[in-house]
């Protein structure tokens, strides 16, 4: 493994994960002294001038990067992603009924944890195709009086991803549209007015654990169960700026840092989230193409869903599997394994990815192939 | 103030509050390269050999730090203090009645919150005091059929502490004691024999913000409401070594080397928290016996119940506050304001406030009486 003074090793680990280099360079230079403050930014008070301007800043920054409306709020909380399984329906259900597509293990956690608070009608499911296949927009059984309608737009564990979020209204539906964007957030522009409520944990493509963004129309807020804890109830938190109780603010000042990177992204003339997508895009397409032509290697998704962020993949000879991940490891390319409900492998390719760690993969994919085919 | 090359500012916030100087020094070396790992801690998966022995190893120093028995689960979670006024009645109350002891504005929050989920009793409170003195325990009126009795064993924002926990078998109640130790967790010993459950934020006496700890004991567990979120039910959370969701991975890893500068700590021939105890109560005794003796400050708490940890004090003439505070600031002492319901100043002097902090601050506080009395 690349360790010491030479580069560092790539990072494919579904999350936590691979982080801008430039981000942690200045995460080390800033941490006992943050701009003159004197303090690190974990020992600032959450209500002094300091970090309210990191938070500030934060939130500004991506607004800007995502384009998000004005009359969305975004929340900085925690629980991650399973806890706004509980924390969703606990503040958007009404103790209704929620519909659910289901494309992956994300969105059936998601259903089974609503139960708790709401009926539930399964409006689609992959489920046949082993979460490989998209049911088509035009197939689902979408209720009349749904409270939400929730999908994962990006499935970390199967690979499976929305190319397009569907438009609820043009299929007859009158629910808003809750996603789950944690593994594919600011990787790609998100179309705000087929949404009514996206979260992620910060994790996999923005920043540390501990975080979770929850980016949420202004109508919607404001109806939680009285159940709802205090310090997840949206309408406390956004009445709040995010600060009823403290929020993780290391974790924020370091999504803070990432968002100022994504937005100086640049490739050609494009820049920030239209850059990044580029470069994802250009990211995934090698390393598919790469495996769909190898009699080596297979991909099971169907190519109009497959991620641009986990690509998870299987040596057609899985007796190699332990080979196949020592070498990576010795190559400086890291955390290879696939999920163990899916068996194989997956490789993470987040924003902070570079094209060379793909090339990297791929190099090293050929060439295990070559001596062990 | 006093930054760059120089000795950095002493901090007073009451949280997030000062850390230990080397667990950042620390913290900024390994930042891009974890012991040869070739990762910064917030990009390990959280299921990895890596982040598991880091995590691993927290718990084991934060067990043999405070002497937690082994039949104690020691939970990392997320959602601060104020998350767990929640999150304890949903594991805790099985719906029926709640006894509180109100010395304060935590202890109070909580006891509002839980009516979410409870009914309440309270048992004692000081609000006739101000929150300056603390109910004797013998006056306490005690329910019969409790599940639980809570109490805050230190209120940071009025600055009242238990010196010793009550014995609850003793008065008559065979409830579990539920302490919020938020604001003095490791300061001092804790005897165990007397709590079924503590939980404490770590962004005051452990680390940063966005990790809560909580130590339950076995026979607690297993017994949440059905609306409990499963991130939140203390069984699926020790079920899964608190890893049912990504843990706040960052925020461990920083306590856990608090933690171990914690254990290294030593005054003559105390070690770990017995060490640090002495060194609170000293720097505490030189703050109280300065304001005691002085005619030109005063603090208002009764001195057998006021807190080593935070120490909120008055300007007699409080038009004097604005000037207390700038030439603190000019002289290195932050975030010496108190807190808005209660006005003033207030001196936090957490575990990683050195005694030349305090002798520091006695020294301005002198200074500014001589030129201002």
């Amino acid at each position: 493994m690349t360790t010491g003074s030479g580069p560092r090793p790539y990072n494919f680990s579904a999350g936590p994960a691979a982080m801008p280099e430039a981000v942690l360079q200045r995460a080390a230079a800033e941490m006992l002294d943050w701009q003159g403050s004197g303090m690190s930014v974990m020992e600032m008070s959450h209500r002094g001038k300091e970090f309210g301007a990191i938070c500030a800043q934060a939130e500004a920054d991506f607004r800007a990067l995502l384009a998000v409306p004005e009359h969305f709020h975004i929340l900085f909380m925690q629980g991650g992603g399973l806890g706004e399984n509980a924390i969703v329906p606990m503040n958007l259900s009404r103790g209704g009924k929620v519909d659910f597509v289901i494309t992956g293990s994300w969105s059936a956690k998601s259903q089974k944890e609503a139960l708790r608070y709401c009926n539930s009608h399964i409006a689609a499911s992959n489920a046949d195709s082993q979460h490989t296949r998209m049911p088509a927009p035009s197939t689902w059984q979408l209720s009349d009086d749904a409270s939400y309608v929730h999908l994962c737009s990006n499935e970390t564990i199967h690979g499976v991803e929305f190319q397009e979020l569907p438009d609820l209204a043009a299929l007859g539906s009158r629910a808003p549209l809750v996603i789950d964007f944690s593994s594919h957030v600011a990787s790609r522009p998100v179309d705000w007015t087929r949404v009514g409520l996206a979260f992620g944990g910060a994790q996999k493509n923005l920043g540390p654990a501990g975080l979770t963004l929850v980016i949420v129309r202004d109508d919607l807020v404001g109806h939680a169960l009285e159940i709802c804890p205090s310090a997840f109830n949206y309408r406390i938190v956004a009445d709040n700026k995010s600060m009823y109780n403290t929020p993780p603010t290391w974790a924020i000042y370091i999504a803070g840092l990432t968002f100022q990177w994504l937005r100086q992204q640049a490739e050609g003339a494009l820049t920030g989230v239209a850059a990044i997508e580029q470069r994802n895009v250009d990211k995934a397409r090698l390393l598919y193409d790469f495996i769909d032509a190898s009699p080596f290697y297979e991909n099971r998704v169907a190519p109009d869903c497959r991620s641009r962020m986990n690509v998870p993949f299987f040596l057609k000879d899985e007796s190699r599997n332990e080979a196949f991940l020592a070498g990576a490891r010795e190559a400086g390319l890291l955390q290879l394994k696939g999920h163990k409900s899916v068996g194989g492998m997956r490789a993470s390719i987040y924003n902070a990815m570079p094209l060379e760690g793909v090339q990297a993969l791929v190099g090293y994919m050929r060439e295990f192939e070559r001596s062990h085919a």
